[in-house]
């Protein structure tokens, strides 16, 4: 499956501002990019790239005065398949972690492990370890948390969305982390490409999307608390320890925004007249 | 100057569980040690370093079920020299920031430079730039700040401190370090040794001490709001976003500890009888 | 000056839930009425009236399975000036308080005292006391906190609204209401109508709106934080500690609402063909 | 049975401040006194006393600079009998609620209500109404919380106490309160005194004991997360919302406290040598 990928940010800037994005496909990816994937500043002005802690790509410049547009546009090449499943992936001892992932069952900005381990240890601690534990929390948090746009608000952390039981995806996410992190299961948070493939469309405009992987049986495996269902076409852009991490712009200064679309389509293979594909 | 440093902490274990101690002196001040400084566990079980994120040396290990003991003792060759002063250090433009500092000014477990943005500006925003900025806030918060050993608490966030005015050496560094960050200059926090060297020494027991650092013109400078002196003897162990990063042990389970000692102590060097020196 | 009050205010019931509603007028402003003020409930179900621990006026009864409506439609005599401005008003004393003033010192839900006094007093401690304190209390809040009916939320406090810096009409009040109390001036929360007369209308509905009042020579005034100015034609519904106290509605169950429209019009006086008024 | 009542607290005032103190015994028990019961000021100052909102007797003065001292003995005649068990009692429906208890559903400083309805229903809301279900409740809040008297802290709410599992007397009746109050059941907040009658002594010098008080079945009830278990020789001081509104002093202004102690000891009634009793 291809899929085309791409985003057109506007912002207005009264002041030259200092800005980093967070807009290229991860490095873990790139190896499936159909065409260069390279972000488009206009005004065109001095652009430096830079992997961070992490080891997403990041991209730095200084916005002048006036209206900043990023954009681009790429195509990747993707498996077409949903999210694995594996009800058999073991949860690993913390004493058998690889040591960068241990980072990742601490407490973060937006998840305070530290305030919800006695409610993560009562509503999930007798449950089977490993895959199960996890997917029950995916199924708690999705049950027990509204969706809505509208009070989407960008401090708010785990507890808040534990007590006010509302938000949007980053939200459902920080909670299921922290309550993967306090039973000991590393959990990272994700940004990326979601679009609707295989799903009716969503009434809302396409944003970009929040997920979270969780590391079992040696490897990192996608989460959606927001969903909590297999998905199909998600393009990874960065990993982080919550979403402070991987802000998708981040400003040191004043920017508006002033236009956001993000896409991403399935491209179709119809054999074109000739029989060659499109 | 030559300093030893020391420590003896134990702890009583019911159930076998994985701990990180960090408890090595940091990387960049390892040509300075003048004896092996390795964690002793006892009893003797197996251990692994790694080094984390930030480049801090970890030791992994299973404690045991009983009683677990970490101890060293070293010697560190100092300068003797307090923290460099420079009021003319100039804060570096957010462009010109090398990109490995940038994570320095965005928000953290206990440094919620969102919520205190507005804070930092109003009562820092309208001073010189630079050194006298971070003497500033330093000044501030140990004006403003009360320290009280009794009333220390894990949870306890900058905003925490802002709002109740009390707190222990961390919590006054989170608060500066939160400040700083709010007015994008970049700072960390830092875990090391600090002994009573050149200073009346201090009724309570010796603990590990907490301070800061701030990138101006170019290189990391050290800061104190807990003190906000210039000291000598700082030894440093490892730095981070906040305090979570850099707990001196974390254990993923249960552990209580049963006894703790630090020793920082100046190591006199009086002539020997036969001349030499000890 | 004749205003003519009134309301319709529907909810959808699914199962049948307990209500209280505060949609009287105050006991303050009664002889001021000249059309009898009662609140209409459809279907016809059995209500009672009470007066609650702060002398306002509540309506209870239990709303039936289906649509609920609560309506009225009144007139009230009003002076038609704007609120009372009296520089001179100085602050009392706390020992000459009148003792039933004295609660309206302390915290309570949305108006953290206890967590923004040591704010209160470096922002407004230097300042003369007694009405220009209150009115400078009266400007900082409207200068620092944006107005933004999207970012409502019903759980933010006074000590959220000095973080985040957005509110609605109540979330004004709630931050200078406490910083009054943490400088011992008795302030109190009130809910009451408030038309756009004498000024432009307003590009949203209207709504009840929600103001504060400060204890001071003797009496109760009128402050406004959200408009920073003096007002015609405000009606007083309640007053309590803060909003938790005077909420318009409460339904303990589920009650969705339906429908909501508020007005309050100055009726005009002008004369008729023949020379009545009409 | 007889108990002696005393209390002996001591401030050291610097600049004149205007106090409140509630140390008389509430005025429900009044009947019970056996011995005048008045607020001993030294040195003598005026004081006036007044009823606050709740019901409870407070006593004003100015406090002059030096040593405040604040004293009384007093005797009270008690059942004996422990806090009453009534298993049977039922739930009341809200709208079979008496008005003056409807304001004890609400959210207030120290029980955010708002916050932790939903925890309360998950925890609570399949058990049987009434008696079990606050009684299940306080099983709850005694087993999860740690009590510690070094961990207090003024500000601490009970969503603090649900995320934190530690506290004093206090925090665990907001949390218990706020739960209640939840699932619609009036709690509301008193202290009083508690000694050790029928009880090993406890370790810690005496000081005042909260409890909390719940609506059913046409009374208020007496229960006690802090201890759960029935206890003998309650004497009630004050109610209200939660901790904000029954403070035992509250200094407007600053006052330090020098000394206290407080005596509830059960009076022997042995006969004295000549037949008569002491």
């Amino acid at each position: 499956m291809l899929i085309r990928l791409g985003y057109d940010i506007q912002f207005d800037v009264d002041v030259p501002v200092a800005m980093v994005a967070m807009l290229n496909v991860h490095p873990s990816r790139r190896h499936d990019l159909q065409e260069p994937d390279s972000v488009q500043v206009e005004p065109a002005v001095a652009t430096s790239e830079f992997e961070d802690l992490f080891g997403n790509i990041c991209t730095r410049f200084v916005a002048p005065v006036g209206r900043l547009r990023l954009s681009n546009s790429t195509v990747i090449e993707q498996s077409g398949e949903p999210d694995a499943i594996n009800p058999d992936a073991a949860e690993v001892p913390v004493d058998e972690l690889p040591s960068e992932t241990l980072r990742f069952l601490l407490p973060s900005r937006f998840c305070e492990v530290d305030l919800l381990s006695n409610t993560a240890v009562e509503l999930f601690g007798s449950m089977p370890r490993g895959w199960a534990r996890v997917q029950a929390i995916c199924a708690w948090v999705h049950e027990k948390v509204t969706f809505s746009y509208p009070q989407a608000r960008p401090t708010r952390t785990a507890l808040d969305v534990y007590t006010e039981r509302v938000g949007v995806c980053r939200d459902f996410q920080h909670l299921a982390i922290t309550f993967c992190r306090a039973l000991n299961m590393p959990a990272r948070y994700v940004t990326g490409y979601l679009g609707d493939i295989g799903v009716p469309p969503a009434a809302s405009p396409m944003d970009f999307s929040a997920w979270f992987e969780v590391f079992l049986d040696g490897r990192w495996w996608t989460f959606d608390a927001r969903h909590n269902t297999p998905r199909i076409g998600r393009v990874l852009i960065a990993t982080g320890l919550d979403a402070t991490d991987v802000a998708i712009t981040t400003s040191f200064g004043r920017a508006r925004l002033a236009h956001f679309t993000v896409a991403t389509d399935e491209i179709s293979l119809e054999p074109a007249a000739d029989g060659t594909r499109m």
